[in-house]
């Protein structure tokens, strides 16, 4: 069998106890590493399982897909994913080869960002679609983001906004070069989100995620030291949201409820009364 | 402290490590009961936790809510919902009531159906907003979901459709005369939502879910008897999703690997070649 199991968003205590007994039954543990991550490494879970655990990277994943599934038909596999197993097109890959080879395949949801985001007070069910914001370059700026959140402020949704995660990243130079040195791993923070947000704003005008529109700054959600911020643009443009991995919700119109849990959180709630869209 | 902890969607061992931890160590435990349910009665939750639980319905949530955070301040006190802690209005509230009375609140995330209907192949990201199928009745056939299918679908994305859950209804009569006699619970099934779809299909004719438009009916997500049934809504009609709680997706535009996924789950692979919207 291959389990493709959901290790929440914290740390090694965040599996469910279903996956924790499973884990501890596999034969060969991989870790998909690329996507998101834990707040504690690779060893702390080895010890905590009992079990080696090996590192799987997107190339891992991508090409050595043989390896992992090696046998799995015969024994039990386990593939971590932070969060939920479902988070990333690539692991519909892995259980689609895995099919293919006739492998058995069983997954152990989790919280993901995707609805632990919920924690803010925004009801999961007034968003819409997700999007994500990846790191502008000198050349680079993309900002089809910017439809999707118009789309979902036209519909009076939340946009949650998933911020990008450099890791094992290559300097352009040691790619030209071959040479495997990696870059520092990098986490977009809120900050610098609602920097990119503005400036496409700026150019685009139609008053979608301006220096009023309200938000939310979430910082290592499902952690003990979580971090939630409400505010508008401008106000969480320099909001201290704490340690990655930060996310950011554009809200749209708002129930009552939502309102006051976002006051609560607000680094001034009179900006919530005054800017957030809500209704009774 | 107030605990808000997330069950998970099968049984008892979908509880966190650290959120099983946290129930047992606290002084009072409700079980949040009419938004959704797990496998297993309460006895098998209170034999695992070593505790007393006490279930919390509607009324109790809403009226009782004193009770539940009597000296919150100074103990610990667990208030357990199945899936994730926020995927419900009314606990919203109970953080509200929590916070004015200055108790701290902590949250344990945990999946819910909003993230782990991923599982099917549908990438959450592709999703726009959730809708609720109510229960039909004979003269009370609310259809404003269509609106929202329809917005989905001009956008290309998914639809996923949370079906209705009745437990503890009173009867007309009964609620009349002031009986506190309750209905059998009913819970929605695959087969039911389609027909009342096509039916409204039928009704408003903009060729949003009428028997050629693909969707995927999900039994028990999560659980070892998990069923997914991928088909046009006409197949659905009839398919055997098995026991409850059901879900169901209404397909928007597919990447090529969604395709794939949602053959592989199929009636009829080629009413999925034939019918979906696949971009490569």
């Amino acid at each position: 069998m291959l389990y493709l199991i959901g290790l929440g968003l914290s740390d090694e205590r965040d599996i469910t106890v279903r996956g924790l007994d499973i884990v501890r039954s596999c034969s060969r543990i991989y870790l998909e590493a690329y996507t998101s991550i834990l707040t504690v490494p690779v060893n702390v879970l080895e010890e905590y399982y009992g079990k080696t655990v090996k590192v799987a990277d997107r190339d891992f994943v991508e090409i050595e897909s043989d390896e992992i599934l090696r046998d799995a038909d015969k024994e039990d596999v386990a593939f971590l994913v932070v969060g939920d197993p479902f988070g990333a097109t690539t692991h519909t890959d892995l259980v689609l080869r895995a099919k293919e080879r006739h492998i058995p395949v069983r997954s152990i949801p989790n919280a993901s960002i995707m609805n632990a985001v919920g924690v803010c007070g925004l009801q999961l069910y007034n968003y819409g679609q997700t999007v994500s914001l990846v790191f502008f370059t000198d050349t680079w700026r993309p900002d089809s983001f910017y439809d999707k959140i118009k789309q979902n402020a036209t519909l009076k949704l939340h946009t949650l906004c998933l911020l990008d995660i450099k890791v094992k990243e290559q300097s352009i130079e040691n790619m030209a070069r071959g040479r495997k040195i990696y870059e520092p791993p990098r986490y977009m923070t809120v900050n610098e989100a609602v920097a990119q947000l503005l400036e496409v704003e700026e150019k685009r005008g139609d008053g979608i995620c301006g220096t009023n529109t309200v938000a939310v700054g979430l910082g290592r959600v499902g952690c003990n030291d979580q971090t939630i911020i409400a505010g508008t643009l401008e106000e969480l443009l320099d909001a201290e949201v704490g340690p990655p991995l930060h996310s950011l919700v554009i809200a749209g119109q708002m129930h009552f409820l939502e309102a006051e849990m976002l006051k609560s959180y607000a680094i001034n709630p009179a900006s919530i009364d005054q800017y957030a869209d809500i209704h009774e």
